[in-house]
């Protein structure tokens, strides 16, 4: 049994501007710990059980992806490069293909590289747990276990118990209001679905045939057609502009017989959406510390060509980058995203 | 009558930091207008009842006056520069001995060159009038009249009149509590005391010769053994440094006989002392404008180099000046002088 994480890192990560911009978005930063989230996420699945990882990501982060991976020493079993976004079903069966191709019995645990996750222990344990159901012919799923009534993530409702923490899926559940959130998180059939699978290579190929064999046969079509560049694989821009966008929840999970859930997962996993979040996890940053007078309850992350003054004022995340300057209510971090949409909406494309 | 503007533009405006710095400070920047506030407080009084200004600083702010009246194009009567603060006291000796010596009925209006005034005519005209009291032998200073219980600055009590809108002055007051400062504004005999004094120079070198010879002596030494620097007067700096620092309103005003004042002078005066002060009376700047998300009653001056992006947050003022950011409630702007104190006590000379 070989496990290739898959390792998705093409997203922009809006919300974290000014940190987070285009060019060089969340997941390359150094958020959290003294590694990019990138990199942790890369070490995090290391060991017997774990082939080297695939990394799939927009092009225009290949330079990125190389520098990051050598910084850590780390050799990829290949990184692949979309021309566009077209969602994580084209992920699934491009990655699907590749390894089933090279490793006919691999497993590919499909995730997400912007998250954090301070239990990578448990986590790895649970993964390896999940692998032996798979193996068996599951995709299996991670509900992460609530610590609050979120109301911007969606759930999902596990089923009968297949074996030790790995139940059938009941039903994958949107984005609740307050009030079902509450009652989620009340009951512990209910957890947060992280957008984590593990899955046979084989068994993927298998479910999008029957489901949407659409989205198997363009996104199969890119890679085959796909050019070498500078030791990458460049997904065919022409195929794989006509792969049907969606995500591989709507276009497998939630139609197949054969999904799982691993849950709850306790993993202390944080998907580092907002500047709030953040400030929560991050160990404080005396190196640059600001100057405060009478201010209570804020964040400010600066960067060294900056210093930050705070006079009287509570409960902010304050951000300095450059010439980039964010200063926002702790309790407004979601609307950051709205930043970069009215830098893009005045043409302002140096700044985000 | 020849009125000599006497202009101190010394002080150091920490609490306008990060734009007012001590290289570069307050009344040298353009804060309300398109001219710096130095540069309106001399075309302010320009004319035929005036001579051309003496300019009164320390001597580290020599270049930037001689820079900033070319661009106005003044020739001054004089630049007098001071190797260190030695107060008010100081400064009238110097400059009604300055006077004496070249016009001996010379009239001095000695005033702070950091404080904005909205209507100059109304200034001008009160100064002329009290030029016709001053010349009968009072030292004459200006009550401006209170629009709120201010309890940061000192207030005078007017007493007898002379006649017009001049006043003997019935006593000076300290600064009040809020309590007090409600009472001082429903009464008008109090007005605010903005440090303006119309004089004869040689009436106040006889007032000096009589309440305080020491520190006359002393400036006069000082003046004596000036050296010319760059076109400039430059202070003895022994002489200099032995005269004792108080200001004109302790050494001379609390204890003279020939005190007068005009008031109430209703001239839209603001001391621009804080940036919630500056927000007030700012024209928006549109040029710069930040990116605003959900956020109400905020004002930001922000250079050229850099954006700023609010999101959710409420009346704060916000002020990027090269690599340094000020962030302080609209209520708080009083204490921005901390973070001057903050950044001197460790030892961050290069910031403030």
């Amino acid at each position: 049994m070989r496990i290739y994480p898959v390792i998705m890192c093409g997203g922009a990560g809006t919300r974290l501007w000014p940190v987070s911009v285009q060019a060089h978005p969340k997941q390359f930063h150094r958020l959290v710990t003294d590694k990019t989230v990138f990199q942790d996420t890369v070490q995090r699945l290391e060991g017997d059980d774990f082939a080297p990882p695939i990394i799939i990501s927009n092009q225009r982060y290949a330079g990125l992806i190389r520098e990051q991976l050598a910084e850590i020493g780390v050799e990829p079993s290949a990184v692949i490069l979309e021309p566009m976004a077209r969602n994580t079903a084209a992920v699934a069966a491009v990655a699907a293909r590749h390894i089933a191709e090279n490793d006919p019995d691999g497993l590919a645990l499909l995730l997400p590289s912007d998250h954090f996750i301070g239990q990578p222990d448990v986590f790895v344990a649970a993964v390896l747990e999940a692998a032996r159901t798979a193996k068996s012919g599951f995709i299996t799923t991670f509900g992460i276990k609530p610590d609050r009534p979120e109301t911007g993530f969606g759930y999902i409702q596990s089923g009968a118990v297949l074996g030790g923490a790995l139940c059938e899926v009941s039903e994958f559940k949107e984005k609740p209001n307050l009030e079902t959130a509450m009652k989620y998180i009340a009951d512990p059939a209910f957890s947060w679905n992280a957008g984590i699978f593990l899955f046979p290579a084989s068994l993927m190929i298998s479910e999008l045939e029957s489901l949407a064999p659409d989205i198997l046969d363009a996104s199969t079509a890119a890679l085959e057609a796909a050019s070498e560049m500078d030791g990458n694989i460049l997904l065919d821009p022409e195929c794989f502009a006509a792969v049907r966008s969606t995500s591989v929840d709507y276009a497998v999970m939630e139609n197949t017989s054969r999904a799982a859930i691993y849950a709850p997962l306790d993993c202390q996993w944080n998907d580092i959406g907002t500047w709030a979040m953040i400030s929560a996890i991050r160990q404080a940053d005396t190196a640059n510390s600001p100057i405060n007078i009478g201010a209570e309850g804020c964040t400010v992350l600066c960067d060294d060509a900056h210093v930050v003054a705070l006079v009287g004022v509570k409960d902010l995340c304050v951000v300095v980058e450059g010439g980039r300057v964010l200063i926002t209510a702790k309790d407004s971090t979601q609307d950051v995203g709205k930043v970069v949409a009215a830098l893009r909406d005045s043409g302002r494309i140096d700044l985000f």
